[in-house]
């Protein structure tokens, strides 16, 4: 397909190549309000997207929706020991209540007689608020399991903001469990897990590892925390999501109990779990190019355009195929809904500045309708994927369609995962393990090596390196990995092999 | 259908039937953050379904959703001048970004050195922070109209705050679009306000008095607004949508300018409309009664409840028939969507317990199978509108069931319809109009009267009767209503009738 000319290459600059394909794409920019992002609808349309496809998920699950309170009493934060500790202090405090004219000149200023008697938190996640609440809704095992999922904005004062990964405001979704048995929030905490899984690999078409985290990582407050962790194309690791199982810890921090089916009074077991608009991050991470935003078709917001080419006389004809061929695709559904068709019929640019600018907003399929294929009752086909432009029958154009939609959404998924597999590897000396991530810039790939199971070497690791380690596998990569050996770090015994990474 | 015991009736005092409705019905709660209420599952799923039908029909009109930041900075509030001085400084102020921990005791305080330099208000309304970005966003007419729309929460600092009717923190829909001219936006004003009642009337079965604002009631920083106003069952207006033509105030203020296809710079014309969670309180205002909660099947979380009646020997039987029926009614399409069913087996409570209890929560048809209706092929169906119990052969359950619900919808509708024709009153002397408005506590229904058009004349009427110009309707409900009369108050000249109410 055509070449873009103005964006920086990935080898060039990976963070600015990065924050170019989010702003040229139309996905999302920079506001005036630091760290905060505004998501344009090209952008938007995805998430919509991925909740959409989440939310069926959570509910055939046995979820249900629900809303709590944006601000959080400040005494809340600090009733869980751990949560307040781990958790980012940075936030965004309300303190006042009105504004008044200024008496001064012109404008409005705080009125400094409308002071709250306790400061409010914007919410950074909502454990707190909603165990507040739990603990009237939960008097006997009857009442369980509670199985609440938010959709919500949240919000945490990033030092480092960078559109979708890192954003001081950013839209999520937070599920919060309550359970009468450890058991049965382990099961939940698993339920979860895999759904974040299948929707990545399927929706997103980003392979991803599923593991536990090393208490060093855990959330603040958990019991312990499992996670998909992805591959962006710099060789970092993403987080993409993450399941908690919280214990009875918040249980008892709010004094939620219940009674027994045996008539006894027990704290109830919690789970919590995210994903957020960092999946929007994620995906771009793991499929864009040099000329834009890559889209798995199940997410895109446009699946096809259509570029009618052909002036004067030419034009009518070719306008009528389109707009046959639009409103055909427009009533055949594909996973589940209607084909997303846009037909670019500016009249001043030109077919190359339409195919640029369609690649750049990461358009799968494009169908070129000019008059000389017409006349041989074919059109011209071309993906996003690259590949050579295929001629279609007319007749034909519907069912390739849906092929070629399936074809990209595979093969997407396969070349993200040829990525992963080929910078993965097994590391078992310390000089080979800084090698891996001696690169400035860029990550080493995914490193699977022994680890001791200590804080200590965790830390001594991530100083050296600046590699962390990203989880520990549910399942082996290869059954090997499982073999006892010996830390790379520190020599001591090791029962497995656990993947370490440069984040994001 | 059964009695229920524990609510207070309208008769007795409706403010609190309305409050007892909302918190028996599993709706909503009051928070321990003041004026923030949690929305539970039963309440928020009428909120999914309402998003889901406005947010296809803003769609099918040309609309994108987009996201923009949840804080305002301050100075952006006092750009618009007339928008800062109408709308109410009672607002929720971030000061400081950081929290640390107490040196004195346990907890955390404010971090004095986190001061913002500026501070940021959270939205309580997003034109200013939105114009902001089209600055940037419009350069040309090639790139008007936008017409986008949010789906946010929002905040204001009420000081009387009422469950889903005014509450400190709310969700709503707000739409901001530009234009290249002030006819574009003024259609588009007026196709909202025909989305906003064709929802209220065809999902809420709510009707509405489709109106404009006279000049004290519209949206500070507006050139007019339309509004939607229901009628509730005491006798009050509820304003249910607002839709407002900004003119080119926001342009202005912001500095959004396009060239025109001659070539000229001019600024845009605006539009802003909204609905919140307000509708949820405008429709228990309108049909819920002294069981509780009445809704529109097209809007209920639950549209069907079967209880299985029967123990021992008999249940098996039973249960079958249950299961069965459940299925085949899941896999009906009615209105578009699946239907919604719920089955009661709990086996601790009566068939009486859950009569009422499903009722309380707005059920609109219940299923009652027992063994010996079952034995003889039939089963019995009552609905929540009331009425005598009806016996329905099972080979007829599901056609019945569509058809009951169609009738639902259509029934409340004109049982709302009734109750407002039969409180709207024509009123053409000053003794009468006091009177209508002297009953203390609920509302005088709606009054059509003459009024000389001045801000003078409406602020007198209101502080003598509490009553306020509700709207100047867009079709007289009655042609007589737009001959010419004399002002009801003043005595003087006036082209036509307008509706007075006391409102919520």
């Amino acid at each position: 397909m055509a070449k873009d000319l103005g964006v920086t290459s990935r080898e060039e600059n990976y963070a600015d190549w990065y924050n170019e394909v989010v702003k040229r794409a139309d996905l999302a920019d920079n506001s005036v309000v630091r760290g905060c992002m505004v998501i344009k609808p090209h952008g938007y349309a995805i998430w919509e997207h991925m909740r959409d496809a989440l939310d069926r998920m959570f509910k055939e699950t046995g979820h249900v929706n629900a809303y709590f309170p944006l601000l959080i009493p400040k005494s809340f934060l600090s009733k869980e020991a751990e949560h307040v500790e781990g958790f980012a202090k940075e936030c965004a405090i309300v303190t006042h209540h009105r504004l008044m004219n200024d008496p001064n000149g012109k404008g409005v200023i705080v009125d400094p007689e409308a002071k709250l008697e306790e400061e409010l938190i914007i919410r950074p996640t909502s454990e707190t608020i909603i165990w507040h609440s739990y603990k009237n809704w939960i008097q006997s095992y009857r009442d369980l399991p509670l199985l609440i999922n938010q959709w919500a904005n949240v919000m945490r004062w990033e030092l480092r903001p960078r559109l979708f990964l890192r954003t001081a405001e950013f839209l999520w979704q937070e599920g919060h469990t309550a359970h009468a048995t450890y058991e049965e929030a382990e099961q939940e905490t698993l339920t979860i897990l895999e759904i974040y899984k299948r929707f990545a690999e399927e929706w997103m078409c980003v392979p991803v590892i599923d593991g536990i985290k090393s208490d060093g990582e855990k959330f603040a407050g958990a019991d312990h925390t499992y996670t998909i962790e992805a591959m962006t194309q710099d060789f970092r690791a993403i987080q993409a999501g993450t399941s908690h199982h919280l214990g009875q810890n918040f249980a008892k921090a709010f004094d939620v109990t219940f009674q027994s089916a045996e008539g006894k009074r027990e704290y109830v077991y919690a789970t919590s779990w995210g994903v957020s608009t960092r999946l929007i991050g994620t995906m771009i991470m793991a499929h864009s190019d040099d000329q834009g935003l890559v889209c798995p078709p199940k997410l895109a917001p446009i699946q096809i355009v259509i570029v009618p080419i052909g002036r004067g006389d030419d034009r009518a004809a070719v306008m009528d195929a389109t707009d046959k061929i639009a409103a055909d695709l427009k009533a055949t559904s594909w996973a589940g809904l209607p084909i997303r068709v846009k037909v670019d019929d500016r009249e001043k640019e030109s077919p190359g500045f339409k195919y640029n600018y369609w690649e750049m907003r990461g358009v799968c399929l494009r169908i070129e309708i000019g008059p000389r294929d017409l006349a041989e009752g074919k059109v011209v086909v071309a993906s996003r994927l690259g590949g050579d432009k295929k001629e279609v029958q007319l007749d034909h154009i519907i069912s390739t369609i849906a092929t070629e939609l399936d074809l990209f959404q595979s093969s997407l998924y396969q070349r993200a995962l040829a990525l992963r597999e080929a910078n993965t590897h097994r590391v078992d000396t310390w000089e080979e393990f800084q090698a891996a991530f001696a690169q400035e810039g860029g990550g080493g790939g995914f490193i699977l090596a022994h680890w001791d199971g200590t804080q200590e070497t965790e830390d001594a690791i991530s100083a050296a390196t600046k590699a962390t380690i990203r989880c520990i596998p549910l399942i082996p990569l290869d059954p090997s990995d499982n073999e006892p050996g010996v830390c790379v770090y520190s020599g001591k015994p090791s029962q497995k092999r656990v993947i370490f990474a440069k984040a994001y």
